[in-house]
């Protein structure tokens, strides 16, 4: 299991690439971003189990905490990396060779967040885009600038399934943007 | 709930004061621990389970995300501020204004971690000392100096009732040390 | 004496919290903070000397180097933590313990500055101020926002007993607003 | 123009990814090592024009100028990152579209340093490896630990091409070492 | 040439000062910059070279190397200190220095960048103000502020000899700052 | 006055250069530095004036205060820059500038530091020393390296005049080297 934790222990020296290139002079790093999204998910899976939805809130946190983990070996490549690497390819990969053949079974959990096989995996993705707009508004208040296309992920939050169960919480995010 | 959020968000921003009052130039937030804690905490609580401990991971988990969050209001204070502050009733009293009264059900968890009443909270704090250990051990790996005070907690995790089923791992990082 | 050197160092890698925790990355230290107050203490001082009133310098002055060594042991703690937390009573003991037994007349300097006992206490309480909006200006102007509430230090400036001897340098500073 | 030199301009805030991943607070970016590259490269090209080689400086400048400018776009990949990314292919095709089609020229070049076609490719390569070694060397004299794989590129030094041109500078690096 | 190159390996920690005391946290460091303005001398050379002027690209790479390689020794003085401080005078003793007996050939294409004796020389002050310019703009395009003046080398940009030749680049430029 | 604040305020901004051109990453600033050189004087002036010497700790405290205000203006010049520039000169006509015609008074107390007229000048001095050899210290016992030069101003401080009124402290200075 050491191997596991000094691999996620890897995700505190990483910087969140896209603020990085945006001039913010020390962003938070990937495990900052993991934190609170698997805080975020935490209160957000407990609130859909409570209005009756079918949730394993243990599945929903474990996804949550490693959901990011394939970084410790790729780093967070940002957008514009993407268009020449197969992100998605090189996280599996690398994620199998953090794991090794003993915690094979938490690469399924990861693959469902790839993938948004499960309402677990899509909750993840869900908190993930929360939390990613949180910190833009965050960098904005603190005087910030050029983070508009974050606030895109908005939209993907109000055309989600569970956009129903959170209409409050959004609209109170959306209203941040008017500060 | 979103007050929560921002509320965790704040653990980005703070520093670790007992690595930065020893030197070192950038050290870890306390949300970037809160991570690896949670981190470790999956594979520890998960594995005690297999091993047929009666423990419930969703619970253990839920403790470790949310076990330093009353820092986004009292900081970080390192030891020698503990000698003139009662950190741990200033936490609780922070811990229910974070939570409100809405989310009230949390502070149980959070005084669990606190008062180590059950087998989950036991279990964190074991996972905090480690994780502890082990950044200490990266620092040291880098360079820097002087946290020989750190590494006491190795006893602290060999006098848990948690090591005989941990012992390889606490081997293990003993071994980091002669490194 | 060597102890209270080593104490003094410490401020200068404690960050200040109030403009950390809005966002600004590397704010000034209280070693920063500190020098400033004690600057601005040795002109006003001279100044209101000039002008007839019966103050002493070398006292102000060595309260102005003292108002913030505390901070050495229990850190700068934001204003969300001193609502759970009795800070001067924290730094009063902890003052007491930084400057040991040998040196303990300078205590009195420092409770001086807390209750501003004497003209000299209230003086660089008002440095203090004044500093600190002064600092807020600063980072208004290099693009920090959300530092308005700094700014209501203006009114403690002009509702001072001092207002009236430094009226034009409170104007100049509330130009500078207008920015 | 403008496109490439805004490309450019990334590079002062990508980080060297093997120092922060090792634990080094504020590594160089990829810029300041580029810089240094390209005047390391200024001089051993003149050198080896001195003594009568071949060699085509401006090629090998502009050679030195580009060679990283991919880095723009995909970031600087650890090795680690690179087990599971085709780096080599990621950054020909990102490079493409940094130039355009109108300064499609300058990416011969670029393929030139990566296939180490010419004597100008071979030795922007030689200067990038030696310009590692001695930032290792900055960074151990600094205290920081841990980089001795980095001195390996010794060894690629002294079986280079160029090794014997350069015999003297590359046995002073190695005394560097004993430090 | 080892000590050269230590020498150029200084440039990677100094700070370029005018962003540091307008309160930018991390600013560019000189190597930052002189690797820019040797990537844009690079494409203006070659482009003057096209457009069928006579001029030297070898040589204007180097100036462009060369040119900032004094600070190592004299650090990056603010405006404000060249009030008091002979920069050209200490740049030129310092750049001997530097170079060695050995190396004083490359004193002459330093020279001539300090004096603008030839249009390369010319050319890469040229490249040293728009660099100046496109950096302002990062910064303020990330919130930075109170960088009004570094604006005004557009105007040293028009009226330069160069204009002529890179209109629509100067206009493009322009046209970024209202953004 | 606000003019010198502002002045004042800026020593905040600065890296000490000895620190940052050794490697360290986040070094201290020249207003870090100020602050404890003043609370050295404080508790060594007051020491003197218990042993019967007839010193003005008032004037001691401004010379303190004032010493590195020149700074501001020309920033902390390492030792290698100061080959090729006069500082002193340049130190004088800067803070000539920044006191103003009003405030010509405080000249004197910088020249007697710079020129180590008095007592209080010399003792100034001695802090100034003192101060850097206890931060050499700091950085050493976190890691840093290659700072054995600085310690050589224990040697100044053994041989000061007022050595023999310290001669304890300095012993436990030398001390903390076996460390």
């Amino acid at each position: 299991m050491l191997k596991i934790f000094l691999e996620g222990g890897k995700l505190k020296k990483l910087p969140r690439m896209g603020w990085l290139l945006r001039g913010i002079p020390k962003p938070e790093s990937v495990a900052d971003h993991a934190f609170c999204v698997t805080l975020i998910t935490l209160f957000l899976a407990d609130e859909l189990r409570k209005k009756g939805i079918n949730i394993n809130v243990e599945r929903a946190l474990k996804i949550a905490i490693l959901h990011d983990l394939a970084e410790a070996r790729i780093t967070d490549l940002p957008l514009d990396a993407q268009i020449y690497i197969d992100k998605k390819k090189a996280e599996k990969k690398s994620m199998i060779d953090i794991l090794g053949a003993e915690k094979v079974e938490y690469f399924e959990l990861f693959q469902d967040y790839e993938e948004e096989r499960s309402i677990e995996g899509k909750l993840v993705k869900f908190a993930d885009k929360l939390e990613m707009v949180l910190q833009a508004w965050e960098y904005e208040k603190a005087g910030f600038k050029g983070l508009e296309e974050f606030w895109n992920a908005v939209d993907y939050l109000k055309q989600s399934e569970f956009y129903e169960y959170f209409k409050t919480l959004i609209e109170e995010i959306e209203e941040l943007k008017t500060y």
